[in-house]
């Protein structure tokens, strides 16, 4: 499927083409014309495209790779610029393909996926928000790039809002999936700096080596685009740190709670301890009977009651005893539901 | 709200102006004006503005958004710096933008929120403290920029001594709540380190690039400032390791706690065994009538002191050997209230 | 075991000799000549192979010394250039060491084992697929890096799909083996980046400073091997770091089910103290005949049911309690079995 | 307090001032000259040196803020160097800073504290040891820097031998101290790295920038300081290593110990447990006279020893079981008096 | 003792002098000089030798200085290296610092202990292999130095052998003793670490600044030097990489055995918990003569045996609850004999 998209500072037209030959009247036509080339999977379309505008048979299998780094390369007048779009998907990060080719007055771009940033840029176009129509093919080329990356503050900001909640998770309630999520999370952020980073080289050799070719507009442009990228690789790095540092304050907080679980054996361990001593000592086989010395609370008239005190004011002791030792404190506190 | 003070070196003039054509008059008259706009949100003043000045649209963006990277930026011969300062609110720390823009004579400042820095050098200028007034619009930017980063220090001092604070608490009184202190202080560090960083590289790129446009008197004053950023950086990557110590101090206090628990498990457990066995040997249903191997302690005359002293003292001797083994330490130490 | 492949764009030509003489012939006759020389252990064949192309001894030295760091090297106008290749064999990631000798219309390779990488570019000069034929020496030897670098994706596609089987052990059922298992694969993570990085720079080297003698198209393709190389330190060191992140995952669930041992712990101690100590009340000395107040419960026509009824509800008072801490869930929790 | 040291190659003479105004006569007389100022504080003296050596105001800021990072600054002829003495002092470490202004002839250097470094060359100066009289005042800067530098090598070497038999301590005997000190240590090591990595840079600087001013001898004696400084980097950095690594072995040695609290435990329970069950079986109100098949033991004539060797039967196969384990080595080690 | 060894191409002559007045004579005769002084302590002799070769003081103090960083510097026309021998002495490492001076047509070394790699190029020298004696003082220079950092290749062989028998004991039976000896390996290679990244700076900066004064041959082996240099580096990354995941390794298995301790535990506990309750609650003083409510059993003519099969019953099912837990493992294994 291919969407031509061609204006002048006046009108824009838009029309999705079958036949390549309608190509050569429209760059008659238009000043700026913007190839899109949506899932190119037909080998005979795309020798006919790269046939059309002379691309290098490497670049070409760059396009039809998947998962490639981000990167830029010269071939003559002509810049090919690999980027990736961030998205979430059903709870993840999923990164889309973006491949471009910028010429003196066309732009070509091929995707496998829907991209928003391509789409948002096709609004504006036709509405003709920011000043793209009154501007060339490398205007529409980096405000292209701004917008890809423009894409990546919403992803980002969710990943913050996560760890934020994971944060106080941990320290309200740390459950055992938290783990789990705080690894997801760092993961994420990974494949994040992953398509960042050689984007960040991608607008920077753009910026320093085509000094001729694009125009101070543009690279005023790109100038932004560049602050933005840093400002994204800043906020992941934080990030990444934010979340190594919550992982120690899981570690920390599950040992805390074995803590707690000890403590809890400890005291009821304490506690029945004595008084189970003290009634296996009167279930002796020793005859008050046959010695005095046997055992004589057994023949006291309160002998009964009386251990049975002594054997609570050994629990009651202990109780104090673990009391001064500021333990029992774990007894009122509820674990969370898992 | 639109503050405007000018000055030359006798005197100072500061006025709330409403209406900005006001400032022709002001610029006609004084050799230097400040333009502090606060809350810059109504839409026409800052076209106005944008207008008066000649502010690219790109650097009205970065005006009107919050939580940008500190950066500068130079068009024609005016720079655009961002910088923010720090300050501490309700026990945490808050990063407050400020925007501004350096000209021949000029000076405009917007903020969003009350900014000690602005206010500190309003009131340097009113009392004619410093040597302000002397210089030119140059001198006062290097002014702000210097007070913004000397704001720094005390907030940093107050962390430095919340650290210091939680490692005497960690090595005495190990608490629940010191590993959420511990995060929050490393969050805070992170927070200031970010906007410290693209701040030293704000002024080096100011020391480095403007050599004409500056005086030396200023060039001067900016190599302190940016002596003052480095020692800053300095600072927060030694509380920042502090603090990762912090972390591995508070999990091995963790870990020994959690060894005097189960040392005091271990006691009880130890001391009270081997009585109850002796009691439940003694409470067997063998009759000494039947046999005289059957108990004969249950026929002595002493025979029941005599197994209360065998119990305590097996209960002694376990004691001794758990005082060679060095843990009956433990049951002497309490631990933090919580 | 020598095997010579000569080719022009027309036909390619392969031969396994014995005399080395056969060599100028060879070389009179074919524009480009592949030397492939395997298990170099003869002297004698090395020496006449040295003499005839005039090998210095270091590099010589060089190619039979086993675990050599890749590197390139300029003597006159050959390159010597040592590469590994990555391969899984058993389980294990091994490396193989491949030396190859660029000249002006020849390329000499010299290898120990077998090496995929060179079979596979044999195949296509016989099958004539690619453009191998139609390009020079210098073609060839991009050709084969280009290979040796290839054969590290499915390598660490591999390595990464291990990385996420062994998160999903980690997070359902992380048994004993699992630690062995990550650190087999960091160390095989360790071994790939150990020749990758200096495998970068050899090609780097390689498009930096022979910009003379090699052809525009040769650097385009190495170019591409650069971005290829690039990429995969990319991925190795986001392995990397998952994988050092698994180990922390890992010792935290190690950490949970050591909890969730001693809940059950103290779920099944705490369960049955009460009970106990009631029934060791009940087993003590004191006769109801001797006082009203010793166990009047004995005498009670319902005592003995009343009493199991009184240590039935401690131990369900007892799992309310611990059922409203939040414990009970871990006893229907099943460990890995190992 | 100012001290007044002029010096040529033949004689010194030293003097305590309290009138700046005879430095005058100094400074006809001697070739150079040395000017020691003691707790700058009193501001009139402050004022009057600064204007006798045209000191920049920014300077004489510096002089009075304690704890400035280590830096170097050229005003026109005039070099102005910030550096730190390093001490032990009270079992922890204190930086001492030194100001020091370097002039054609003189050297005024400003201290708050006894610095040994500077009594050092005052000494070398009385006595005429080492060669400083004959050189210049560069000479005698480089010869207080060096000084500043070789005072950190003992107090490193106090700190690797605190290491040393911490890490003794670690592996034979690890008291609950070990954490505080382990910290102690490592803040230590962030303090001299502190101080020392800008030194680092002030030397570099002055070796670098100053050709022109500074001889050849001179050059030769920084270089050496340079040496000196990088070594001391070195050597901390190891430290730091070898502290962390200590941070890891504490508290793996800690998880030992509480492995082996355990395993006392559990013998414990394990061992009592099969004779405290079957002293309570017999204990079981079952009659022999009822029913013959009621603990039939307790009837016959060696059933009581019998049933006593069973007991000890079953704990000794207990004890072979975790023999066979290899647990029983824990009940013969000692733990750490604390 | 001084050793000085004169050859050219055709011979070597090696001779022990007393009198350093003899090499003016040795000089005069032979085109290459090497003088080795062995403890170089009598002041007199190093006064006379610095006087003959015009060593600067700062460098003979340098020699005399044991534990120098590796370093180059140049005087007029001679190199003045430093650099380290390692060496495994009583299973742990050693260094040995070696000091040497390389003049247009000597080389001077100076050794404190007796250092293999000198011997093994004065072994060589008289016997003629390689091709020392063809070559001037620079080769004999290079060949030392080559000599030097190839014995680094074996110690450090050791070593990542020491780690895998580490990794296998770590895997298998992790004793107590296991963590020293992981710590003394992360120290030794610290120790490597420290003598090599210097020296790899020494000969870069021979081979970057030297380009007059040293022959193409003495470059190419030099170069070799430095690759191997970097081989070695790559080596200590990896083996200290693989050092801090055995800590982790080791960590995770100490908690596994805690975790198997505990089991052990708890299945005691839980085992004989139910019996135990039985058997007290049979031991009760409820008659059954009062009431036929009190403990029917014991009047049941099986009532005994049907009770002790309760018993079983009761620790059976314990057991197969624990089983279906899959804990039951934990008792078929063996700790480590410590």
């Amino acid at each position: 499927m291919i969407t031509v998209t061609a204006y002048d500072a006046e009108t824009a037209f838009c029309q999705t083409i079958e036949d390549l030959h309608e190509l050569d009247a429209i760059f008659a036509k238009w000043p700026t014309v913007w190839v899109q080339v949506r899932e190119p999977e037909k080998p005979e379309v795309l020798k006919l495209i790269s046939d059309a505008f002379r691309i290098h048979h490497l670049a070409l299998e760059d396009v039809l790779t998947m998962h490639q780094r981000a990167k830029i390369e010269q071939y003559d007048d002509t810049f090919f610029i690999i980027v990736h779009e961030l998205a979430v998907e059903d709870d993840d990060i999923s990164t889309k393909q973006l491949c471009l080719f910028l010429g003196k007055n066309y732009v070509i771009t091929f995707q496998f996926k829907e991209l928003n940033s391509l789409n948002y840029i096709s609004d504006r176009l036709g509405n003709n928000t920011g000043a793209i129509r009154t501007h060339g093919a490398d205007y529409l080329a980096s405000a292209v790039l701004d917008s890809v990356i423009d894409a990546y503050f919403p992803v980002l900001e969710t990943l913050g809002e996560k760890l934020e909640d994971l944060e106080d998770e941990i320290l309200e309630n740390p459950s055992r999936e938290v783990i789990s999520e705080i690894h997801q999370a760092k993961r994420q952020l990974l494949t994040a700096r992953r398509t960042l980073w050689p984007m960040r080289e991608v607008i920077n050799t753009l910026l320093r080596d085509a000094s001729h070719s694009l125009s101070n507009e543009v690279r005023l442009h790109l100038r932004d685009c560049y602050d933005h990228t840093v400002e994204l690789i800043d906020l992941i790095e934080t990030y990444r740190e934010l979340g190594a540092d919550l992982m120690d304050v899981y570690l920390s907080s599950i040992s805390n709670r074995m803590n707690e679980v000890m403590k809890v054996l400890t005291i009821i361990a304490t506690v029945f301890a004595p008084p189970t001593l003290i009634a296996a000592i009167y279930g002796m086989n020793f005859n008050s009977a046959i010695s005095p010395y046997n055992m004589p609370e057994t023949n006291w008239y309160y002998g009964y009651p009386f251990i049975l005190a002594v054997m609570l004011l050994g629990s009651i002791s202990v109780l104090a005893f673990l009391w001064w030792k500021g333990w029992l404190g774990v007894m009122a506190r509820r674990s969370p539901r898992e």
